[in-house]
């Protein structure tokens, strides 16, 4: 008999996964089961579809029939587990029972709301499905001003999509910069500065005390300050979802996500599950920089964790690394790029580490249309290996950050990264020697 | 008394050996002594300048003046070399001698001009200095027809600059393909047909036999064909100028230039010559993909170049690798960029390769202005290495082509590419896994 996979989650990692184990085992039964309307879509990507870019239908990439007739997936949506018995290996869901021989549990995460008074009060969205951006464009209409809490990523992609619209929009943050934790300070001030520009007003320093309103959000309080606004947008961070992992009694990591082996199989009291396999946000990774845990909550890293998990959950064999989640975002005509460890995370680690920053431009300076650019680079100091990068620009992050994600991976000191890691030239995309060469030179001076 | 630094060159090579020197050695007597009129520009743009994007001013990065003022640096130009004796340690140039403790040698190269009948009219051109670019730009306002001799790089930016600027324009390459030896056949047809496209007519698979003219261009005769045309423009790849290297007996390289050491010291019949430092394309490189010779013929080795010529040549340590020659060139609103190995440098080397290649977009696939994109990975049989890349896109060529470069320099296996080298994601710059990590991917399914 063939096979039967059955895949929780219909996300990057979960339908990654999917795609992965019918490739490996054309013979497989694989079925996705996932409690969204909507399958195949980047929730990334909401903020451009609020401000305009596209519309809802373009950013679903295929459709559960695509899954169906072109990779013989079956995919059930809007279906609810409610138990998995892992003796007889049958997961329960509202519709009856479906037998299985390898589970993977890609559930994903659901954003973290402050138990705070008001949190439910009509008004207040959260950002993860198409639904809450069908939801929040709705209630939009209606209101002139925006709080958004959360000044990560995404907090501020949507901050700049609703001045797009505009809205008056305020930024709550409680930590003292944006971007904390995988951004350093001195180039979050950049972020935040270009969006005030933009005129985004930011509150930072101080936790959301409370949503206000009778019947609806008319304000919140920050800081003993009252902020009038007509919706609330939580930007607060993603917590993954375990319920379906506590009906397994799967382990839970420190950093509160499921700990996975590189197998991207489970444990279950430190003895490791088998043909169970995990991949998404619901996971916790080990990091590829330093030994030690870490959360790698991106797009990128679902697809590589579903590819990993898809193939050993069909029978094949992979294996999932330690993590160095390089990020890029674009806020505007700005893009921010990170990858690796910020000095807040080399802190957490314990790690001293050495900073080298350079500016120049995206271009030869003289070509026109050339953008500002800056890199950091993080070394350690005992080692001199490359630990952690952080850009601005203007444009071109994206290569920049991979290539520098390169030398972390590859456990390259900053000296040998100036003098191998040799960069293209052509005078209308790059300097003849690129400013993160310009930032290595930069840190190696002071070692 | 002070250390006596003369550079001969004022190219990438010369200025970046000459200042480095002086960061090294804040106290040396330091001359840079060149031939050109102009100094401290990037020859890369002339096709640019010649469509009207900036003048010939703009592109100057620094005059004399400013080497003077800034570094402490003295520039002689239009200052020819007569002689050297490295006895007595002099320079001697038609003003006289100059005694040396160091002597730095980037006299860069000239473009070959292939000798046939009429390669001497006027209205024959080479692209290689702003005087060259100067006289181009006052002959073109004659003429309606050029021809380009030479589909490389620089030929091809120079054929679209010229059908900008209106003119018939024909390319004709002895080679079958354009931008023979660094791209394959599969990528450079696609090249060719996007200039197809933009009114650029090509010859190939036949050399120019000559330039016909009564007194000034009229045509040109290749393959038997006549092909008429007010100016020839010679884009015929560059060789090193050897009149100094030749001076003082230094040892030339298989490859027509000057053999460096890592050092960056040529030699004189087998022996290393002390106290004699090279940079740019006077000098022939090692390759850092596989143990033989090379060329590296940019402007971003140049400078990489200049940096060690000039540390050791102040009393410094520094070591230039092999060269792995990332390239990129933009022709309209296509990216054309390569790096380590094509398939002929490949077979020039007698490795077995396998190719990869993927095609996908530069953006997620909704995002609107995404542009296409191809790579190519090639990778040796026998070690699964990385060994060449190359790639077609509407944007973002540079940074990935950096990025697949750092696999080459640290020897990753294209399976470890796929694993380790993770790819940051943004919808508006990205995909969620990049196409380069696909075209990995089609690789290690052949081995």
């Amino acid at each position: 008999m063939s096979k039967r996979i059955i895949v929780i989650g219909s996300g990057a990692a979960g339908l990654t996964a999917a795609s992965t184990a019918r490739r490996v085992d054309p013979e497989a039964s694989i079925t996705v089961v996932t409690e969204d309307e909507h399958i195949a879509y980047s929730p990334c990507v909401i903020p451009w579809v609020l401000e305009g870019v596209g519309g809802w239908d373009s950013i679903v990439m295929h459709s559960p029939a695509f899954y169906k007739d072109e990779r013989g997936i079956d995919v059930m949506i809007q279906t609810k587990v409610t138990g998995v018995d892992d003796e007889r290996k049958v997961l329960v869901t509202e519709g009856g029972e479906l037998p299985y021989d390898s589970l993977v549990i890609a559930t994903g995460g659901t954003v973290f709301v402050p138990p705070i008074p008001g949190k439910d009060l009509p008004g207040v969205f959260s950002v993860r499905t198409i639904n809450d951006g069908k939801r929040i464009q709705e209630w939009m209409g209606e209101v002139d001003s925006v709080s958004i809490v959360g000044a990560g990523v995404i907090g501020l992609e949507m901050a700049l999509a609703m001045r797009h619209m505009g809205k008056k929009v305020s930024v709550i943050e409680m930590f003292p910069q944006v971007v904390p934790r995988i951004l350093d300070a001195d180039l979050a001030e950049m972020v935040q500065s270009y969006l005030e520009g933009q005129g985004v007003e930011f509150v930072m320093g101080a936790p959301i005390a409370s949503v206000d309103g009778d019947g609806k959000v008319e304000a919140v309080t920050v800081g003993g300050r009252r902020i009038d606004c007509g919706m609330v947008i939580m930007a607060t961070g993603v917590r993954a979802n375990l319920e379906v992992p506590r009906m397994l009694e799967l382990d839970i990591g420190e950093l509160g996500a499921v700990r996975a082996s590189p197998s991207m199989q489970p444990y279950r009291k430190g003895r490791l599950v088998r043909n169970v396999y995990m991949a998404g946000d619901v996971v916790m990774c080990e990091s590829g920089v330093v030994p030690g845990p870490t959360m790698s909550q991106l797009g990128s890293s679902a697809v590589r964790q579903g590819i990993v998990a898809g193939t050993n959950a069909a029978g094949g064999s992979a294996m999932h690394p330690g993590v160095v989640s390089p990020w890029v975002s674009v806020i505007g005509d700005m893009q921010v790029a990170g990858t690796g460890l910020s000095k807040g995370l080399a802190e957490y680690y314990g790690i001293d580490v050495v900073e080298g920053v350079a500016q120049g431009y995206t271009r030869a300076r003289y070509y026109p249309g050339g953008k500002k650019l800056v890199v950091k680079v993080l070394v350690e100091r005992s080692s001199h290996r490359m630990v952690g990068a952080q850009i601005v620009s203007g444009e071109e992050a994206t290569g920049r950050i991979n290539w520098l994600t390169a030398a972390i991976v590859t456990g390259t000191t900053v000296e040998d990264f100036a003098t191998y890691f040799e960069n293209a030239y052509c005078p209308p995309t790059s300097m003849v020697r690129d400013v993160a060469l310009n930032a290595a030179d930069r840190a190696a001076e002071k070692l």
